[in-house]
This record gives structure tokens, C-alpha cells and sequence, in this order.
């Protein structure tokens, strides 16, 4: 059932929808955006300002007690409220998003439960000077706020409202998580292009041009709204808020000046991102693969684990910068120094800095700004932004990697690649005339295209962050060969991640096996269809001994002269309807009205994890000699190929189409007019191997 | 077949020549658009000077037949060598390839000559004084690069490569043709991301992620070129080139204030654009259709169309600057007077400039600069905007509706929407405290809008010419609110344009009445098959009776026991095989080799119209009674559908699959293995309404 084949009224009412939800997602998503950052400025400064008192004063002690102890606080309570309240809040949850949109139904992942967790999660797990950053969970947050306004609002505590049916489909539900996801993208980086080019390129399995400009106008109303909210706190009126707390516009300079001389250093640059960003990837996957095994042995063990984690790091951070010399602020303004966002004073005498303290002792956007300013060539010492480096590269994975609580990768990664960065300008010396802020962005860029492999969002959204679209040659030339030098190693990160989780995910090409066979060599086990008017008892008895998700409806003698297929019916519609009894005491065809009696409630889609079980269904044994019509709630119209079909031929239909099941008829007139059933897991390469043996190895072969 | 099935060494060289094709289409596309500036800027420039100097001399006259001559003997020039020698080069380009990204081959539209002719006339027709810009040529331009390209030059003189055999089908076609189409956008307005938008969204109609990194690789080789060619002109030595003819960067402010305020007029200015928008698009295709009808009957009457055209801008443009009142140039640099890009002297005294004159006297490019321009609130009066508005407005309807030369639409909307632009502003008077450039950015923006209906593109190319990210909520807003108004009055010109070309386009979507039909109701005429071993005779007759592309290839006794369908054959695959003469005597299957003995070209896809007749086969009678063996000609994976499938599902399924044919299969066992083949004819809504005229009342009814 189509918008289309409805009456005026309704598509007005529905496309009045479709936009006013659009409007609440953006305002929503740029909402949360602004209070997380809020709420991450507000804490961690806090923090940072206690911890650079006390150092004045002499402190040291307490301050590491300090710092460390608000530190493990702050993560134990997101790692608990992850374990506890919902453990699909944890990670990144840009894996799940795509899996989404490519048509996994992961539980949980949508529900308010899950949205708060991971935003109060996600601002305790950033306060808490873990490696992390807040841009990923801002894509699951607007996902998660998308799904939920098209069920209005969650869907334990939803107003139950007619208009919302139309919205009660996969479609629709896809489209408003896509926008949901551009909006997060957008809240998280203020980079409105950038948001609905991300979704667009690494988000989404299914994209209609229609989409793009429903996108659009939600990030451009998070935009508004976002400039909106930080012009009110703009005043100094949102105690520690400062400069945004969002990587913000302006960042370097209005006129790059480049030559063909200085094409080298950033090539050079985009080979090193490529090779450090597939190298992180390896790692980060080792690191969860290991942890995840130990994580599964209770929330107890997440606990430690996090809060060793957490002590681990803040010796880290409160150590090593005692081994940076301290740098007289002659030639810089020393007032910034121990207000947020400045220079930090730490050990030091008065009138002087320690470089490597200011970087770690800021937030992550902070540091990253430093690292990416303009004229800043003489603050960092070489080796203060070696050790930044390496820091941040081991702790980014061993924070992400061993921790199970909400945040995610992507500003992390940002401020590694900035750091080599400005090693690489640092080291060309004086043959090098950019400057080692616009270093810092394209070593950012580099590794940012190594490790998540995006091009053009990426580029787009770094020329957002820093307003300079005459960076865009260089930001282009190196993603180009980080990515291309990546590529030769392993996929991009998120996919890792999602084939850690075992998820089923379509891959938006077939594997070269998959045309040596044809959609009848992966279909295994025997197919369960039903007659047109089914015997009630057949119905429960292949519901309860099957997990199938979809059943042909043949319809056979007498109905027709010789048996035919009619459609493809439901699981979640049979269940609806044995739980409606509308039973016939003949077979015989039941009135036309019959799928009127339903409501769209009833044989809408529901939200996730709402699923009627066929246990919970109590037919008599009575009842159970009856019959019952399946026609009017068959849907007619499946998608089939024939039996020959090409397995990667059926594989691109399959996922281009946004199918969960694919019928496939017979080429030849004389046999039943159904043989199988494709799914998702038909299309796995595990399930294809298990039947083929002899393609695993040739899969390797080439 | 596909690359994945081939060898590694193959699969590296395939990878290899894409990238390579891609950095081509990247060079030569900058290349030729960095010509076509340089040709415009020294041919159009030159004229202007000449006329100015004879205005300054107070040879009035003679400045108007100089003016008048050089226009009408270019424009001729244009108009005569599009009509004798490729008459596919005319109108914008666009909508064929639209149309050719949708499936439908265009004869000639992407040959040598084509190319040759698009380039030559728009530079004579651009150089003028038509009012018409040379952005949507270069598409056009781009488009037959990759198709050249991938094709390994014109398919008359091309060098033949081995290389290139894996290149001769639709797909990698159809991609190399879609990064030619950004790179041209790329070139014409300097907008890499721009162009992988403008591509992305208005262009394709299939899209895959892996194609926007190629798309992005090509248009950022593209703007390293134009930089590089740029940068050569730069220091004065390519005579007028002066400030690089493309509508350079930096042209506005590098900031931008804007209160809640300014809100209003920037809404009036969106709905200002979508309803002169959509008014522009119906006035457009009036003018189109009727002009089609006088350029049907003969080249003559072409020529003389343009001639009239000509003569009357002309008058135009040089009569209205009489018109306007002499300024003093107290306030500005009166040295640039005179100068291409300048302010214009005219009729005027020393010391003075006519505001007019120095619009309607440059090229497009240099007005809308002048228009885009900061702190020149100044340097227009109201009156000789609202002229140049009106004259704008009339004349770009008039140059594109009427000349059938290659051209583009572009540029002259974006000028007419500045000039509207800049009205409101001077409007608002003191009220506004935006700048009046400002305003004309946005004009531009709401006229696109409007017009064109692209969100995302037109954004990114506006943000990319000013190259300014703050004006971002403005122009997403203003575009919003212009591509709303206006949809609800007509579609996009450009699909307008199509519509009248006849241009057999498939929507993305489904129209209602499509829900109420099945496939097998639009099927209409017999159906022929082949048998799998087919009399040569039998091949003959059908291809000569019938104009079909594909015919399904049937199993009969005594090949299998009943009947089954094999495959689906092409014509062009059946022409080869009755060229190549390898008949059987007897009812037989053929080797496994049979396929072995046929080339790669003679099997691949041919370049645009290149097809074999079979009229040119010549068989012999004896030959007639043989046999031949279509099983290793014949696609075995076809995709398929039941016949009971809603015509709008089997619609949405040929789209995004990019189909040509697809078999129709019953859903009964007792039938004929296949019950019809659908083609792109059987989804157009005259085929439709030819069949069930009833429904044409229903189409209207909602």
C-alpha cells in the first residue's frame, strides 16, 4: 500500500507530515547537539579548571587524585548505565545505523531507552578524558531520534494517533532514519552539506533523489537551529560554554597560498594516512575482537575493564607532560593560559607553558583547534606533538577498543591525523611554506580517509570545519591517496566493526563466487507454503515449528485449475490474524472486507522489537479444524526471479530493491509454481560455504 | 559478464584503464573548458573594446553595426554549423544526457562531430551577445568525453585496443559518462563538489558509491588543470583572458552578519523565484514548441529564425543604455572604464559611466560579478536593474527558445535571478542590513532554485562561486522555499525539455494509475520466441517482421521434456551470429566453444548509433534451411516478473535494476514458460492510455 493510491486529503496530510517531521527531527537533533556539547564544555572544564588551580597552587597530588578520580567516576557511570540499561547504546553506533539502512533489524537499537543512555552516556564517557569523541553517537542520536518520531515518539509511551499510520512502513521508517542520521552528522560537526553527503555515501544502501533534498532541509534547519542556541550562549551566559564547543568556522586562515613545490609533503602525508589509518583499523579490530570475549563475562568484568582503562589513561595524560620542558609565553597572550580552551600553565613557573600539558589537558575540539590554528608554527615543540601522537593513536584504540560505553571515533581520529600532521610540516622545516595549521588539516583529512575510507563527505566536511574552500585541491589529493593506499589493505572500519557483530550485511557488490552459481544452489531447507484458504491447525503448527519470516500462498484446486501462485504473506500478518479469529467454518473465500476489519495497527509494521510471538496466540482445538482466507492480506505482488538466475545477479536485485525476500519460480512449466525462498542470510557468505565447500577455496584463489 | 570473472591480471589492467580514463576525462574536461573561457573572453572581449572605443570617438553608428554585424555573423556561424553539420549539438545538452544516464540512447549525441560543433558554437554563440551561458554545454562536452574515452576516441577513427573491450558495455559506459558530466560541470563554474552533486542529483539515474569516488577523483583533476591553465593566463600574457572569465571566487564578503531580521525578505525572495521560476519554465517550453514547428521545416528557416533574434538583442541591448542617465564615477576607480569587465563610458560624458551599458556591454560572467559585488550599493539605480531584469528575463527566453545552436541556461538564470535579487535589496531600502550583492547571491540562488529545482547542487555550486560557507543557512533556505513554491505550478525545465524532445524517460517514481494496472495489461502485441536451436529461416523472417531488441529463448522437446525458458537474446547478438555463418545442418546443440569463436567487439556493445541492419545479412536460401545454436548467445539470467505484478512495483524494479527488457513469467504451471517481455515503450503513459483510455480521466481525477 502506496501514499499514491490514496485520496487528496491523505497526501496532503501526509506530505505535511513527512516535512513537519523533518522540521522536529533538525530542531531535535540540533538540540541535543547543542546540549551535549553544553554539557561536555561544562564538566570537563570544570575539571580541567579545578585540576589547573590546584597545579598552581603546588597541588600535584591532589590534582592527579582529582583529575583521575573524576575521570573513573565519570566512565564507570556510562559503562554502568550501558551494561545495565541498555548495551545497545555502546560503541560508535554508526555500525548499526548501516546495518539499519541496509535492512537489519538490530534490537534495541531505536528506542528511548537506548537514546537516553546514549546521550547521557556519551557526555559522561567524553567528560571523563577518554580518547573519544561525541560526533558518531550524534549520528545514532539523530537515527534514533528519526525512527522515534515517525512512530511518535517511543513506542512504549507513544500518543497512538491516526495520522502516524501512513508512517508505519519500512520505507518511510528508512527515510526518516536517513535524515535523522544527516541531521546527527550535521549537529555533531555544524557541517550541513557535509551531514547529508555522509549519509549519503556511507550510510545508506537505498537513496532516492527526493531524499537528498528532505536531508537537506533537515540539516539546514539543525544548522539554524544550532546557530541560534549558541548566539544565546554566545552572551557568556552558559558558564563555561566558551568558543562552542563545536569544531568551529574560521579555524585557519582566509587565503592559502600553495605551489607545485609543495605537492610532495602532501602526498607524502596521504601515503602515511593511508598506511597508519588501515594499520589502526587492524589493531582497533584485534583490540575488540579480544575484548569482546572478555566482555561477555559480565557487566562486572566491563566494569573493571573501563575503569582500568580509565586510571591507565589519566596516569598517561597526567604523566608524560612532566616530561615536556616548560616554554616562556613571550611571544603568545599568557592570559588564555588556565581558562578553557587555553594554555596550560601545569608544573610550570609563572609567565611560562608546557606545551604538551595544553594539549592533553582540553577537550578534544579544543586541542584539535590549537593543532589546526593559523601562525601557531613556533607553540608546539617537535617532540610535544611526537608524544601527542603516540598517545593519541595507542590510547584512540584502547579506549574505543576495550571500553563499552556510548561515544565514538571520529574526533579522535581527527586529532591524531592532526598531530602527525604538524610532524610532517614540522619536518619539511622551512623547505615547506604552508603553514603547520593547514598541516594539521590535511593530516586530519589523511587520516580520516585511511581509516573510514569517505571521500567526498569527509572533504566536504573538513572544508566546513575550516571555511576554506580553497583547500579543497589539497584535501581532495590527499583523501584520494589515503584511501586508495588503505584500500589495498583492509575495508573501512565501520564495515570491520559490522562484521564483528556478525551482522547480515549486503555488500553492494557480489563476490566473484557468487556467479558460479544460481540462486537454487544457496536455497537449503524444505520450503513451507500455504493454500489460499488454510486449515487453521496447519497454520499454527508451520508458525511454531519454523522461524520463517515470509510464506508463498499457492492457491490450488478448486480455487484454480491447476496450482498458482498468488503471493507472499507475512509472519507478523498471519500472527494478526489468528489473533483476529475471523475463522470460516468452510473453505470457502471470505467476504472483500475482510482486511478491512484490520486496523493499520494491526498489519503495520511495528517498531523494533515489538514482535507478536506465535506462543502467545491461544487458538482451541476447535478452532483449529477451521479455515481461515489468506488472500486479502497476501501481498500479491512479490519480487521472483527464475530459478537460473545468477546468484550475483539476484544479489544486486535483492539489495538494490530493499527486499527481505525473493521468491524464485521454476523455468520449466511442469513443476509447483514456487522452489524457494531467498533471504538475507541466503546471500551470507558463511551460509554459502557451508553448502559449497569447495568455493571457499577458490574464493581465495585469485 | 564481468570483470570479477576474469583473471587477476585483467581485473588490475580494468582498474587501471578506469582510473586512467578518469584522469583523461579529468585533463581534457579542464582543458576544454579552460579553452572555451579563453575563446569567449578574447572573442566577445575584443568586440566590446572596439565598440567602446567608437563610442568614446562618438562614432554612434558605427559602434552599432560593428556590435550588431559581429553578433549576427557569429551567431549565424553558430546556428549554420549546428544545423549542417550535427544537429544533436543544439539546445543545452542536458536533457540527452538525462535522458542517455536513463537508458535511452539519443542518436548521435555522443560522436566527434557533436563534440566538435558543441564546443566551436558555444563559443561563437555565447560571444554574441545571446543571451546564454556556456555552463550546460560543457556538460553536454564532459558527458561525450567519457563516452569517447571509454570508447577509445570517436568510433570512426578510433585506435582499436584490446584494452579497451572491457569497456563495451552500458555499465562502465554509462559510468565514464557520468563523471564526464561532473567534470563538466566541474570546469564550467569551477565547482568540484558542485559537479559530483550536480551529477548526483540531477543527472543519474543509477548510482553506486563507488562511482561518487571516481566522479570526485575526476572533477578534482579537473580543478588541479583549470588552476594550473589559470594560473599560466595569470600573468597577463593570454590578451583579454583578464580575471579568468570563470566566476571566480571571492567575490563577496568573507563575512557575513545576518540578524532574524533579514529572515523576511530572504523568504520573499524564495517565493519570488519559485513563482517567476516556474512562470519562466512554461513561457520556455511555449516558446520551444512552437519555435520547433518553423525550425521542422528547413535549415533556411533556421538561420533566418537566429538572424531575426540576433538583430533584434542587438537592437536591444544597445538601444534601452540610452535610456539611462550618465553617473559620475566620483565614487569609484574610473580607471577601469573601458576595460573588458569594466564600467562602460557609452553615450556619456568623460569622468561619467553609464550603469546600463556596463551590465549589458560584458559578458555574463563579468555581470554577475559586477552584480555579486560587495559595497556596490552605490553603483546601480533601481530603474537600470529593472531593465536589466525585464530584458534579462525576455531576452533568455527569447536566445534559448528560439536559436537552435548550442547553448546553455545556466548562467542566464542565475543572471536574471541576481538582477531580481539586487531589486529586493534596493527595495528594502535601509530596512535590510544585508548587502545588495548579498541579495543578488541569493537571487541567483532562488531563480535556480526555481527553475531548476536542484537543492544540494545548486547550494554547493553557489557556496563554491563565493566561496563563502556563512551564506550556507541562507542559500538552503531560499532554495527551499523556491523549489517548494514552484513545484506545486510544473516540473524542472530540464524535464520539460525532455517531455517535449519526446524522450522515452523513466520517472523515479510511479504515477497513481500505474497501481491499478498489472504487467500483463500493458503488454500488447504477439510475442515472438525462438527455440533453443532455431531454423536460420525462422531468425531471418523475425527479425525482418519485427523491430523488437530481445527475444526469449525457449527449451523444447526433445531439448527438455517440456517447455522452459532458457534466456533472452539480443538482436544485435543474433545479427552477429547470422553474419558469422555457423550453421548447423541438423537439430543439434553446438560445442562449448561456439561462443569462443566470436571477438570481443563483435559481441560487445557498439558505440552510440553504430548498429547492424539485417537487411545488410545476406543468407543464402539454402542456408535458410539450417539450423543454429542460440544457447551460448543467450543472457540465462534474465530478470523477471509474474504477471500479476502491479505495473508501479515492475516499474520502480526496470529503474533502479537499469533494465532494457524484462520477461514476464505466469503464475501458473499450465501456461507457455513466458507471457510477454516489457520494454521502456510499455511504461510511457501514452502507450498506457492508448491501451485503457479510461484511465486518463482517473489520471486527472485526483
Amino acid at each position: 500500500q502506496d501514499w499514491r493510491s490514496r485520496g487528496r486529503a491523505a497526501i496532503l496530510q501526509y506530505v505535511f507530515l513527512k516535512w513537519t517531521f523533518c522540521l522536529f527531527i533538525g530542531i531535535l537533533a540540533g538540540a541535543v547537539g547543542f546540549f551535549n556539547n553544553l554539557a561536555v564544555e561544562n564538566i570537563a572544564g570544570r575539571k580541567f579548571v579545578t585540576v589547573s588551580k590546584l597545579m598552581l597552587a603546588n597541588k600535584h597530588w591532589t590534582a592527579f587524585w582529582v583529575f583521575a578520580g573524576s575521570n573513573l567516576a565519570l566512565l564507570t557511570f556510562a559503562t554502568a548505565i550501558t551494561a545495565f540499561v541498555s548495551t545497545a547504546a555502546g560503541g560508535s553506533g554508526i555500525p548499526e545505523v548501516k546495518a539499519y539502512l541496509n535492512g537489519v533489524d538490530a534490537p534495541d537499537i531505536f528506542s528511548l531507552r537506548t537514546l537516553v543512555v546514549k546521550i547521557v552516556g556519551t557526555i559522561a564517557a567524553v567528560s571523563s578524558s577518554l580518547h573519544v569523541g561525541k560526533a558518531d553517537p550524534m549520528v545514532h542520536i539523530g537515527a534514533c531520534i528519526g525512527a522515534m518520531v515517525g512512530q511518535g515518539g517511543s513506542r512504549k509511551y507513544r500518543m497512538t494517533c491516526r495520522w502516524l499510520r501512513y508512517f508505519k512502513n519500512d520505507r518511510d521508517r528508512r527515510d526518516l532514519v536517513t535524515c535523522g542520521a544527516a541531521a546527527g552528522v550535521a549537529a555533531a560537526l555544524r557541517a550541513p552539506v557535509g551531514g547529508v553527503l555522509f549519509a549519503l555515501e556511507s550510510l545508506s544502501s537505498w537513496w532516492r533523489s527526493a531524499l537528498i533534498w528532505r536531508a537537506f532541509f533537515t540539516t539546514a534547519v539543525v544548522a539554524v537551529t544550532l546557530r541560534a542556541l549558541t548566539d544565546i550562549c554566545g552572551r557568556g551566559n552558559c558558564w563555561l560554554y566558551g568558543k562552542g564547543g563545536l569544531i568551529t568556522y574560521d579555524v585557519t586562515a582566509d587565503t592559502v597560498a600553495y605551489r607545485l613545490a609543495d605537492l610532495p609533503p602532501v602526498i607524502l602525508l596521504g601515503v602515511i594516512g593511508g598506511v597508519l589509518g588501515s594499520l589502526y583499523n587492524v589493531l582497533m579490530v584485534k583490540v575488540l575482537h579480544v575484548c569482546s570475549l572478555v566482555n561477555e563475562r559480565g557487566r562486572a568484568h566491563r566494569l573493571l575493564l573501563a575503569a582500568a582503562v580509565s586510571i591507565c589513561i589519566s596516569c598517561c595524560l597526567f604523566g608524560l607532560p612532566w616530561l615536556a620542558p616548560c616554554r616562556p609565553c613571550s611571544n603568545k597572550d599568557c592570559s588564555t593560559i588556565d581558562h578553557p580552551g587555553g594554555f596550560e600553565n601545569f608544573q610550570c613557573p609563572p609567565e611560562h607553558y608546557n606545551d604538551l600539558a595544553s594539549l592533553f589537558f582540553n577537550t578534544n575540539d579544543d586541542t584539535i583547534r590549537k593543532l589546526y590554528g593559523r601562525g601557531t608554527n613556533d607553540d608546539f615543540q617537535k617532540s610535544s606533538i611526537m608524544v601527542t601522537f603516540g598517545a593519541s593513536y595507542v590510547l584512540g584504540i584502547l579506549s574505543y577498543g576495550v571500553v563499552a560505553a556510548p561515544f565514538g571515533l571520529f574526533v579522535p581520529i581527527m586529532l591524531t591525523g592532526a598531530s602527525y600532521g604538524r610532524l610532517v610540516g614540522m619536518a619539511m622545516g622551512s623547505d615547506a611554506n604552508l603553514d603547520h595549521g593547514l598541516f594539521a588539516v590535511l593530516g586530519s583529512a589523511s587520516f580520516l580517509g585511511g581509516t573510514m575510507r569517505m571521500t567526498v563527505s569527509v572533504c566536504v566536511i573538513m572544508l566546513e570545519l575550516t571555511n576554506d574552500l580553497l583547500l579543497l585541491p589539497l584535501v581532495m589529493l590527499v583523501l584520494l591517496i589515503s584511501k586508495t593506499v588503505a584500500d589495498a589493505f583492509n575495508p573501512n572500519i565501520y564495515d570491520l566493526i559490522l562484521r564483528l557483530k556478525g551482522l547480515p550485511y549486503i555488500e553492494d557488490h557480489a563476490e566473484p563466487y557468487m556467479r558460479q552459481l544460481t540462486v537454487s544452489d544457496v536455497v537449503a531447507g524444505p520450503l513451507r507454503t500455504f493454500n489460499g484458504v488454510e486449515k487453521v491447525g496447519n497454520v499454527v503448527h508451520i508458525l511454531k515449528t519454523t522461524g520463517h519470516h515470509a510464506f508463498p500462498v499457492i492457491d490450488e484446486p478448486p480455487f484454480s485449475s491447476s496450482p498458482v501462485l498468488y503471493g507472499l504473506i507475512l509472519r507478523a500478518h498471519l500472527l494478526s490474524l489468528l489473533k483476529k479469529k475471523r475463522f470460516l467454518l468452510t473453505r470457502s473465500v471470505a467476504g472483500s472486507d475482510a482486511a478491512g476489519q484490520f486496523g493499520a495497527d494491526e498489519l503495520g509494521k511495528r517498531g523494533s522489537g515489538k514482535h507478536d510471538r506465535v506462543e502467545d496466540v491461544e487458538v482451541s482445538a476447535e478452532e483449529m479444524e477451521m479455515f481461515v482466507d489468506l488472500h486479502p492480506f497476501t501481498n500479491s505482488s512479490p519480487y521472483t526471479v527464475v530459478e537460473t538466475m545468477s546468484l550475483a545477479k539476484a544479489l544486486i536485485l535483492f539489495r538494490e530493491m530493499g527486499l527481505r525476500h525473493l521468491l524464485i519460480v521454476p523455468k520449466s512449466s511442469s513443476r509447483a509454481p514456487v522452489v524457494g525462498i531467498l533471504t538475507r542470510h541466503d546471500f551470507m557468505a558463511e551460509h554459502i560455504f557451508g553448502l559449497h565447500p569447495f568455493l571457499r577455496k577458490s574464493r581465495w584463489k585469485r
